[in-house]
């Protein structure tokens, strides 16, 4: 409820909602590896932060609003003990800023305790919930999580594994899951492989977590992704793997690729860093520009602008500085000081630009509010031309798998055509990635990816329009 | 879980839970009204405190760790917007010291949304939760409060009466509950009306708190305690009151007049500074000492100290000095310092205590530990002699109906007999006042009260000895 | 600067300024001695609190806004080590409320380094720093400690001793100092004696304190107070005293008796508690009532109005019953929520009141808001008449000597003849205890006490009217 | 004192100690001006953050420890009120991490108030302030710029110049100052021009930075740079400058250009970007690898390594990724698992490094540590050849003039020889720019730059060794 947000913080570009860590591991410090995961996983959600571990017969939980190292303390690590944890960084976008919607949820249930970390969002959850509050289920929260912690107690009748291959069934939407109980750690991933999972092996143990970048930075290896519909539980027998139900293909968000993912990680057999340098290339065969420079604007063009520049053979330049200290809660320039506010986080350098013939690349554009400020920053420092590349195709639709994109009535390209969105932004020139083009990057699985936020083409049933939108279940 | 406590401050006392403050008031700023409520009622618990408004459509909440004005802020209040509110302080008797744990409790179920504010402790919440988990309840919290929030939702088929009336049938134990909806509040006061709540009136509005002190400050006057098995409902149709079941002969928790209630309030018709009064007189009627002065163990002491010093002639003295500023979060002294302990929180006055047979009068013994080192202290600052008098019987049970007593393996009464305890803490006389004595005060209300701690007539069956304990829901 | 105060705490009364504690006593953990010494301490000063000790090669400092245990943790105490402390509580007199106002300051000179905690207020200050100045001397704060600091550093020739008696010579005004070097402990108090200090052993050791309590609490017995004008050295050598010079006759701080200091303190002969009981007795003898019962104003005018209950005979009773957890945050009531205020400090107990002729008895009336306010609430709940009863003289006149007494504009005293504040609050009478009958309590020494504030005999010259006022050096 | 650091995050690189931000501008809000002019420059300093506004009567000042946004908040700000500014951000050289030592410094002296705010380190202080200390002066910090002031006070007979173009005399070292009085701005610096200082014009008004970043940040346009040995006055009667003595050549530090200065900062007449990208073509030249691929160490080494590729013509690649959420708190892995802390930061991509020979490049090497785990990690990681290139000189000496560069017995350059550094890395290769080749870049100003952690030529006296260190003064 009592939620405040910086509008020059958050970026005008979509927000991905959270990162899961978890391990197996006798004889490790579960809560400290845990720690480092989700350090290395901070930049998919800002918002809250929260660590379960269980010992074999209790589940411990400590969570808070918050960065990684503002929600834990050497002295709350040091009271955890146990063989098993898991973890979740949190970005909200089912379920307002509030402390109550941190995760993983801890509970007591009729088999014992569990407790659950989330990534993505469920799409029937108001009928769920519903049905469940038919038969008697309160709810003090208004996470999707939630409502999946009681779909499981309910089901919960012979193994956990029964129980999700059920809730596999009822449940609609994106969710890779991390679940605790006193004895073990359970992944699973929605039947469409929507969000990322992914296995890796830190000696004798098991890891999961969103991306392998958390594996690596904890000195664990790779050892594969986790598979859409598939449900692993890991406890003293060592690793069991089922199968739920499966889509006929799956649908892994292509934005992870565009923007979400750290450049260091690999998901689904793709590394990020690579995908967007060839997304780079792409442009510049798709937009032959004649300029003088190539600029990204950092860092999620930087990998895209280094490709075209590549491709192009126009030099590639950093043109803009971005200020390394720019946090949450800044103070917002008045009225007045109206146009410090993007440069305070992007300063152009005169320098570089001066009388130069500028390409400019960028990841996506959402309400195209700070394209327009970039490019007149830009040109006042002395650019002559500014042609404006975006390394995605043109973001039509909102997501319901997890990402909040704004209402479609926000994103410029549903409202505008092309030629209108160049003027409004002041740019010499517009292009957008085709998606063809990004598809092909990835051929031979170009049907393997969700595209809705381009095409509309909705891998799994969305919710009626009412029911969308951050606060419906407020 | 991860939670300290200072011994020192936590006095050698049977502890309260909990304060609960409500109102309906349209045209009222109802936060701040209940905000004020809640300061009145402080001293009923500092662990945790929260407040719920709503306003029609919604129940919004705010609750936190810490005294109430830590939790709330002047920005926080003014977020708040509605008519009706309820709000709740607590100090843990079930449910160790978590945020979680922290009141009202506000949930959304197959009828809306609901808000619980509890003060009390129920007696049967181990076998309620399992035939709730054994139909998919999950819990998230240790506390019983939200085991009563599922029973309400299970029951709430017709209206909350009748879901309340329901729960009284199965609930046992105390429970003087607030109860807010979108557009009522609601107040239930158990069977044997263990846990004090009373009715206001403030201009066209109706306040509900637990003790009378938090009517007079926030302006309202005083209408009538809710009755034991009383349910209040009060919308814009005004007043509704049903009965449920209420039992033979109410069970008011006699210590709320020995040691909790502020000396300010009145309940179930009897003012509480007059009554501690009256066991003084009735203690010096019981136990005549040859004595200089009568002092008392400040400030619980106090009123029957007076008494004392009144029915026996001898002269009252302030002979030991409390110290105001002793707050929840100070440094223990180390072992080689550990006489300062007390004497930080009461340091004896040499001028007053010189050369003189003391009577020192206090509510109750726990542990003994306090007594021993308040006699010490007495005899090092020069009295002659030492008479301790307790203006409460002995306490020989734990209490299972909303106060933390400790285990009885801890109090010291029923581990020794009376000269054994002299000794141990080396008074020259120790008297407790008579289980008759006290109750005289109360004629010919003798039988509504509960004594259970003093002589182990528990009017509500108990749990058995293995699932008490603070933390047996852990 | 940025400074805020909330009106419904600062009661209306003058407010004192400062404690000081300080102690040399190796082998002993003379931080957390000191901590406790400061606690006892906590209600000359609850600004600001700070901690410097000296382990013979350098002194320790640490210090910040608050509470005693707001301001140190058991880290920060175990940071310290050393065999000599010097503590300090701030509440400001001279010096807006800032961080850089804090007490202890250390500095570092031409002869090594020194730590200062200062009680008092000098009166030529103003002339003082500009002679500094002129010679080249900057101040980093409005404190007139920070001008003491500056001249002892000027002086030092030879010996703190000589400097310090020189300092006495130029610096008017009230001061009881504490000065720790890397290996001494140095007590001084001006030559009239405003502030008290007193001198106690513990073990082997001294130590030295702005009131008796503090020793008694840490485990010291009192040895004697530090005299009028006398400089105490306490070192490896042990304690050596050097007169300085004195005043014909001291000029005790009366107000230190009436209102400041603790009940359970004696300083210059005199305990505290025991005066104020004698001014109720005298009170009674000056202004016998009619009266039902004799009430305080709780805490302050308790044991006056027991004195006074005793020599009239008229019944002593609680009717005004006070909030034991108003702290320095809370949230103000707002305009039509104002009659809140006072209530929610202290709430009159109608049982107690109703019908009754009731004798009120407060210590000193500053600008009246309060007793109005209390009288209106009074005849609220019932009584039928009012008498207050004040245990000092009418305050007419500003003090300089290190208490805030307000403009002499704000004086309700100084303002308006008896008869007429009598009306503006509403009282059926009002009684000042006379000068005659304050004095007649300390005889034969009536004349050891400064009552300016009664009577405008300032034995110290004051600063000229514009150079007064708290924030003159901002 | 109390003061801790955490290895992980202070990087093994010099650490750049302030940066300074003023502006005088009648209309403008100031203080917010200056909040986001320190916000630019938040890279020069993370430990303590002040502001200090003048509105023609006094010099309002708040500051306090921790990053910009969190010592100011919206309500600090706006109680801020007048029409010249100044700002500074600070990280200890001299003068352990003390609230006390947080600049600016503000003070009264004879001539009114006056507030100081410092980016330098002066080399004769402790002559200094004994000088100071023998005439009275004392010193409640161990900052030289305490001496400053004193020194200020001292001179200013006559004017503010004058006493500055006196102190110019007296003062050996580096400092880049800038001086708030009640209506006025000043700016000067020393006359080697060690630390950058640049004016620049906003509207009507002038600003002055540490660097150019910050003047085009808040909007401002850059002017020119304070000359060395310049003090300059901006007040009602516009810009004055008056020239105090200037030594015979600048030595302008060229570690800002190496390592600390933001890439968009133009200081000198250099741009900072390309500088770091013409010493990347410069190692190409004097060191042309066989190699597959060319990695920055982000984000120091990334302008160098793209000048490197460009030269080169071998490809450039981001092996390494920086984790963006490294903050000042973290908890420090275990010993066991040591080898966490340096992937926490940078992450090695498999996927880029696999089966290469690569050219890392780095812009420093202070103490080699990290040098070494970046080695062994990219190794890990499949890289098949690790060529270690650094962008400067070896560091041989300490450095006086305003950076930690560590003691000399910590510079592993001045402790072996290159082999043995190579070895002890286990670099394939190691090769560090030459002094000649950098100073080329700046030809034919080659001799306008102070080099002397290079090569020991110091322009100006240094103490002697026991005085150095960064805690001398405590």
């Amino acid at each position: 409820m009592f939620n405040e947000v910086n509008p020059f913080v958050l970026p005008d570009k979509p927000v991905e909602e959270c990162g899961v860590f978890g391990l197996y591991a006798p004889g490790l410090d579960v809560a400290r590896v845990t720690y480092y995961g989700l350090y290395a996983l901070q930049h998919r959600g800002q918002e809250s932060a929260g660590i379960a571990v269980a010992d074999g017969r209790q589940v411990q939980l400590h969570k808070g609003m918050g960065l990684v190292p503002e929600v834990f303390t050497e002295h709350t690590l040091d009271q955890f003990c146990g063989h098993v944890a898991i973890g979740h960084v949190r970005y909200s976008t089912t379920g307002a800023s509030q402390p109550l919607n941190a995760q993983p949820l801890v509970f007591r249930y009729a088999k014992g305790m569990l407790g659950l970390a989330h990534n993505g969002n469920l799409t029937n959850i108001t009928d769920l919930r519903a049905q469940l509050a038919s038969t008697g289920s309160v709810f003090q929260s208004s996470t999707d999580s939630e409502v999946l912690v009681n779909l499981i107690a309910r089901y919960n009748a012979n193994s956990l594994e029964e129980a999700l291959m059920k809730c596999m069934i009822d449940v609609k939407g994106a969710y890779s899951l991390l679940i605790i109980t006193e004895n073990a750690l359970y992944a699973a991933r929605d039947p469409h492989g929507f969000r990322p999972l992914c296995l890796g092996r830190l000696g004798d143990s098991y890891v999961v977590a969103s991306e392998s970048c958390a594996l690596t930075t904890v000195g664990a290896t790779f050892l594969r992704d986790v598979e859409p519909g598939e449900i692993i539980r890991i406890d003293r027998a060592g690793l069991t793997s089922t199968r739920g139900f499966q889509a006929h293909n799956p649908a892994h968000c292509i934005f992870e690729y565009i923007y979400f993912a750290r450049p260091d990680s690999t998901m689904d057999s793709f590394n990020v860093n690579k995908v967007r340098r060839e997304m780079g290339r792409q442009l510049a065969r798709e937009y032959p520009v004649e300029a003088d420079i190539v600029i990204p604007v950092p860092d999620s063009g930087t990998a895209a602008a280094r490709g075209y520049a590549e491709e192009s053979g126009i030099p590639f330049e950093e043109g803009l500085m971005k200020n390394r200290y720019i946090g949450r809660t800044f103070i917002q320039p008045t009225q007045e000081m109206r146009e410090i506010g993007v440069r305070l986080k992007l300063n152009p350098i005169r320098e570089v630009l001066q009388g130069k013939r500028v390409v400019m690349v960028d990841d996506s554009i959402v309400r195209g509010t700070t394209s327009q400020k970039l490019v007149a920053m830009l040109r006042e420092a002395g650019a002559r031309e500014v042609h404006l590349c975006v390394s995605s195709p043109p973001v039509l639709r909102s997501c319901y798998y997890g990402i909040d994109t704004s209402d479609e009535q926000e994103l410029i390209a549903a409202q505008k055509p092309l030629e209108e969105i160049r003027r409004s932004i002041n740019a010499d020139g517009l292009h957008y990635l085709s998606l063809e083009g990004l598809l092909d990057i990835f051929a031979p699985k170009q049907d393997h990816f969700c595209t809705a936020c381009f095409n509309g083409n909705y891998p799994v049933e969305v919710p009626k329009p009412k029911e969308s939108g951050k606060y419906s279940l407020e």
